[in-house]
């Protein structure tokens, strides 16, 4: 195969993970192996917006101590942006724009770095570039919290926010326990289609100190079932801790957290996302003293807490791109594929662009009980894997630092 | 100074923080070391509720580990309450039952961990065992993440929650700045009368990433002034990150929460926290996106990452509790006195529970700005050792281990 000589560009997209930063610490560490072939290395600032207003970070600007930092910083290092390219036969403006940026800046690698919405925008340049005719080998490096994309076992960034979920949840419901009497506590999780992060919540569960139900969007969602299940386990422990998923809905598919889904039993409507909405109404209808609890953002931030597993892997996606898109390789995205549970044991695989982008991989079935109210064991065994190790950062004075690169985020000098 | 021989009985009571279990060890390590004047070691479950129902956590059936876990478990490991206690003088039930459990127990040593309120139990109990003669040695054990008890520099408790509060901020506002065109992000943190720990978010903004505003109880809040703060900084920065404690008033102190204090321009009344009703106050009448998040209970119960200044500290009060127990002290509650800064030294006081009981420290004026609207250096200085060094936990397969103590909370057996 002829070597292609040329340079990286790099882009972000989507929402942060805590581990994207490393994956991009994948692709850096791996191309500076190549510098027979890749000439330089350039990350895109907020992703395609980044290459359509020429404003690039370059690597070689910036010190070893920015880029080993990469591995402990969460958000996107490099800016992110949702950005949805119009179809080149429709509208080509961008994609002009694109192929001249490229071809002054001689790129002829570009790794993405995103979910399914960038695989479709991977895809879209991939098939413009082929039309064209201009050379530059294309390739999708997963990332997402919410572990819906499909042909890969799971997603990096999944990892470290499930383990942060699942000691958070720990620790909350110790807490909880303190008082004899307690309240009908709610935390809602991420995950607007699939209830992979809620289900994780489970592992708590299995460790003493999690919740009693969990609600995920997989499943039709009714809130006289909901009522019955928490009564029963109020009744039962004076108390009870429940995990909702954020992108519950029901039988009709609405959304609870859309504000036309939920009445109470006085015919108000319920404001607030899904726990508020859940908490009111085990306050109001079932007179029983309630909290909720929204991780929110934390989920995906939580640096100072990530599966080890996940970044190492993280890091492998990165580094494995940049080997493909050598071996020329192009329209793909690298997957993660299981070999073995126990020991656990990967390999990575590809997949066509077009087959991962804008779809979505929800839990399997009978990773979910008969009730609808809770995981079985093959989710565990799944999950377990998946959240190993500790990534500890080292505390300077007390915080952590993250990396500040020139022109990147939180950078200290403009470019 | 005559030896007094007998039992030690300890309790918790009121919110728990991520180290009160640390003084919990504390407390046992020191007692143990002194086997000749201590026979044993009772704790309360659920504070004083567990003296009155007769309902004890014997320390000689439990394990070392679950003794050794006490460091990095949250909550109240031995159960907590909120119980007022009547005057005796009125209704003296409660004493004489009290008084009967003592004498049961042959119960010398009283040592209970909380705050202002259970400061106030400690102390009437303290002054009914005088009155009927019953020798008994009383001494207050301090905890509170809001660092609000009077006469000592700072609380246990305090330094793990903002050290938590702080990474976490970061965490945040890093991921916050992923995106070129932001929002505005209030945060919301604990803290009803006092703010010293949604202060404690100025060391994320010293380190790069934080808020740009902190609004915080001890200045009455100005919706006016807060739309201008915010405008000022979204014009600048295209995004703008908000720490508000959720106990913000307006000039007739009538608190923010309270359903009352917020019409939006429509006339509706805001529903929610602090943080979500102003971040609808930003949406709907400032016309910019706008999110908060509140950190809920995550920031007590955050053992995962301690600050070890305070849990040595933590543990220290403990000690030091016996110790003055066993020198004849009585009456009064452990206080920490800072010597020197930096190099940052203390050492241990005490005070009278009568000078503790119901009162509060909120924070100096001197380390809020004159705008009202920020910290001082002053307060970065007095905060920073209190956040040094990490507890790190050991994780066992991708979780924390709590302790669960026989008869304690999470416990495998009742007793």
């Amino acid at each position: 195969m002829k070597k292609l000589k040329g340079n990286l560009v790099y882009g972000q997209s989507g929402g942060p993970t805590s581990v994207i930063n490393a994956s991009a610490y994948g692709v850096i560490m791996k191309s500076l192996e190549h510098q027979d072939t890749i000439d330089e290395v350039l990350m895109m600032k907020h992703g395609i917006q980044g290459a359509l207003n020429e404003d690039f970070i370059f690597i070689k600007d910036q010190t070893e101590e920015d880029i080993d930092l990469l591995k402990h910083s969460p958000g996107s290092a490099f800016g992110s942006v949702r950005y949805k390219m119009d179809d080149y036969k429709e509208d080509d403006t961008d994609y002009v724009r694109l192929l001249f940026i490229f071809q002054k800046y001689n790129i002829r690698y570009f790794l993405y770095n995103g979910g399914n919405d960038s695989m479709d925008t991977c895809d879209r340049i991939s098939e413009y570039m082929k039309h064209v005719g201009y050379e530059v080998r294309i390739i999708g490096v997963p990332k997402t919290i919410d572990n819906d994309l499909p042909y890969t076992d799971h997603t990096p960034g999944y990892g470290s926010a499930a383990k942060f979920i699942i000691n958070t949840v720990m620790e909350v419901s110790y807490d909880m326990l303190a008082y004899p009497k307690g309240k009908v506590t709610i935390i809602e999780i991420m995950g607007r289609h699939a209830g992979w992060l809620t289900a994780a919540s489970a592992v708590a569960t299995k460790n003493g100190f999690g919740p009693d139900l969990i609600y995920l969007p997989e499943v039709p969602f009714s809130i006289e079932k909901f009522k019955k299940d928490v009564q029963r386990i109020y009744d039962k422990k004076q108390q009870c801790l429940v995990a909702v998923s954020e992108g519950l809905s029901n039988e009709e598919g609405i959304f609870l957290s859309s504000s036309s889904a939920l009445k109470d039993a006085f015919g108000h409507f319920q404001l607030g996302g899904v726990s508020s909405k859940l908490a009111q109404i085990v306050n109001n209808e079932m007179r029983i003293s309630s909290r909720n609890i929204e991780l929110g953002t934390t989920q995906r931030s939580a640096a100072h807490l990530q599966s080890l597993t996940d970044v190492n892997e993280a890091i492998s996606v990165g580094r494995r791109a940049v080997e493909l898109a050598l071996q020329g390789e192009s329209g793909i995205m690298i997957t993660i594929e299981r070999v073995s549970t126990s020991p656990y044991k990967t390999t990575y695989g590809k997949q066509p662009l077009n087959m991962i982008a804008n779809k979505e991989k929800t839990m399997a079935k009978t990773m979910i009980n008969s009730q609808g109210n809770f995981v079985t064991e093959e989710f565990i065994e799944y999950i377990m894997p998946l959240i190993q190790g500790e990534n500890t950062p080292k505390y300077y004075d007390g915080v952590q630092h993250f990396s500040r690169m020139k022109n990147g985020i939180g950078s200290k000098k403009k470019k």
